[in-house]
């Protein structure tokens, strides 16, 4: 497909991590933001330039603004583009697509809803990354009017940014995500907002593990309002069935047996999520290696992996501000992971690998 | 006070590490577990020597078996050692001390309940070590019938470990670690336990909240169905609660200013637990440090920083396995934050902080 000109709205940290991508891909780019200042710094960050196009100058136009006015932004660029297909960021499709689908019917065909499934808890330019998609499932969301033409411009520009394209109908995105974002973002809400009625002594016996579930809580009141308000149909359906599971779990808190029964659904369900990018479970193995307190001890177990030609794909680090030894846990390949324990092992580090427990 | 005579009941990670840490502070420690290699093998790594002592040769019993049996085996402790103070690691305690002084009343007075609250998700002599009570709190929970003497033998102990002894009585304990620990185990329970539901291809989606959330879900259900049960009363009432706030919620998905009030508490809450150390809120800033896909990249980073002689503190590291850009993100105070920030752009890093959002 021939470089298409786009223009993005919208210069925040997905926009503008498009628009580096696109720029790099060989479009055109151009920004806007509301406010001004932030498409500026977009711009000077190389992602496009500062402007506003000429009606028949766009293919695309991108809107990647604050969920709660993408609708009118994405009505207001079908009018002023009449030649561009206008998609957008938003993490919520089913009511974007009735609201633009009401406001102007004669338009919508062009409006091809999409959402690519990459952020991050950061916000603004600092952030932002040409690579913000690569690998990452975007998802593109066609109704009925757009033509293939239409869907196949956005598809382009995700490709373009690296991003592996999914294709579902809107409703069914919803519940996605109503599943594995939302409804987990509201979990995190509901323990971390337990804590008002707890003393400040209390708080003190806290260890990583509440941590870790309340961590997305922190996130911004005003933009995950916007998101779950959006949403609420797709998220009640899923709160009420924990709401059942609640209750059930409350009656069987005193039976060892269903109750041992039910926390084993919940790390099946952890473990599901390890394996969602394939079809096929992987053998994959947890590596743990000693992290002693020293300031020089993980820039050198990295040089020392690094070394041996291992490209580590996912770990996780536990370092306890108090306690003076961490513990870097590496999932990788079950075959990968007695070679680097032996490497490590001939560099002195106190590492080990065991099957990740089913 | 002289060095005591120690027995500990079960070489697993806490009992070895604590036989390390006791056998540091100059006491004589004998090892013993069910699974007599297991006490070998702590043995040595240098946690104390197998053995069964002498009926008063003891001024010391700890038990570190696994939940469900600690109440018979600080019984038989009792009997066995008539001259000692026996203590236990478990992590409920009013079940505990309601079966010892319903066994044997006559001898409770020598069984001073504790809580050590170290440990990891991680079994096992590999991961024992020395220094995991140091600076970490270590409850203990004196019961009528406990005379000063014996509280301090514990207390003692404790503190040889490195750990801060917080006294409390043992309701006080488990309605604390009910909220703090057991609650916010059970709400990543349910959330990885409603992926039951989910279509795999749905999972495709999922993204690194879910993934923070559900973590301690993937813990040993065998090991939490005995801690969860044994607590069931205090979890009880503040799943009762969770029960209401989720009403609510449900309530108020469709109400924008009631929805966002809500997730504010809950971001309230994930900040709290920040300052969970000190009475004082922290004025602490998170730097962010983009982390480039290179081998190198974060071996060199902590190089620089540790050359500049910070002591980084608690930091998180985000790495995407399928992006090319990680962040770490390193909670400081406020005032060290600016400087490190200039040290690293000199280093050529990309890095600002902010202010941890209210």
């Amino acid at each position: 497909m021939a470089d298409p000109r786009v223009l993005i709205i919208g210069a925040g940290l997905v926009g503008t991590s498009l628009g580096l991508a696109l720029t790099a891909s060989g479009c055109d780019v151009v920004l806007s933001d509301a406010v001004g200042a932030h498409a500026v710094v977009a711009a000077g960050l190389g992602a496009g330039r500062v402007g506003l196009p000429g009606a028949d100058d766009v293919d695309l136009v991108v809107v990647a603004t604050p969920p709660s006015s993408i609708p009118a932004v994405v009505v207001d660029a079908l009018h002023r583009y009449p030649r561009a297909v206008v998609t957008d960021v938003g993490s919520v499709k089913s009511s974007i697509v009735e609201a633009v689908q009401r406001a102007v019917p004669e338009l919508a065909g062009r409006y091809v809803p999409s959402h690519p499934m990459a952020g991050s808890q950061f916000t603004g330019p600092l952030t932002a990354s040409g690579s913000l998609f690569v690998d990452r499932t975007w998802v593109v969301t066609p109704v009925s009017g757009n033509t293939d033409e239409a869907v196949a411009v956005v598809v382009d520009a995700a490709r373009r940014s690296g991003a592996r394209v999914v294709q579902m109908d809107p409703l069914h995105h919803d519940e996605a995500v109503a599943q594995v974002s939302h409804v987990p973002h509201l979990m995190s809400i509901l323990t971390a907002s337990h804590l008002r009625a707890v003393p400040g002594e209390h708080l003190r016996l806290a260890g990583q593990g509440i941590k870790d579930v309340t961590r997305i809580a922190g996130s911004d009141p005003g933009l995950w309002r916007q998101i779950i308000t959006a949403n609420s149909s797709a998220i009640r359906v899923e709160l009420d069935q924990v709401a059942d599971d609640l209750r059930y779990l409350m009656g069987v808190l005193d039976d060892p047996q269903r109750l041992e029964s039910f926390l084993s659904l919940g790390q099946a369900g952890a473990k599901a999520l390890l394996v969602k990018h394939g079809a096929e479970p992987l053998d994959v193995s947890e590596l743990t290696v000693e992290i002693p307190d020293e300031p020089r001890a993980l820039a050198r177990l990295f040089t020392d992996i690094g070394d041996a030609g291992f490209n580590v794909e996912d770990f996780e680090l536990r370092h306890d501000p108090v306690r003076e030894v961490g513990y870097l846990t590496i999932v990788i390949d079950t075959e990968v992971a007695e070679q680097l324990v032996g490497t490590l092992e001939t560099k002195g580090w106190v590492a080990a690998s065991a099957a990740r427990k089913g």
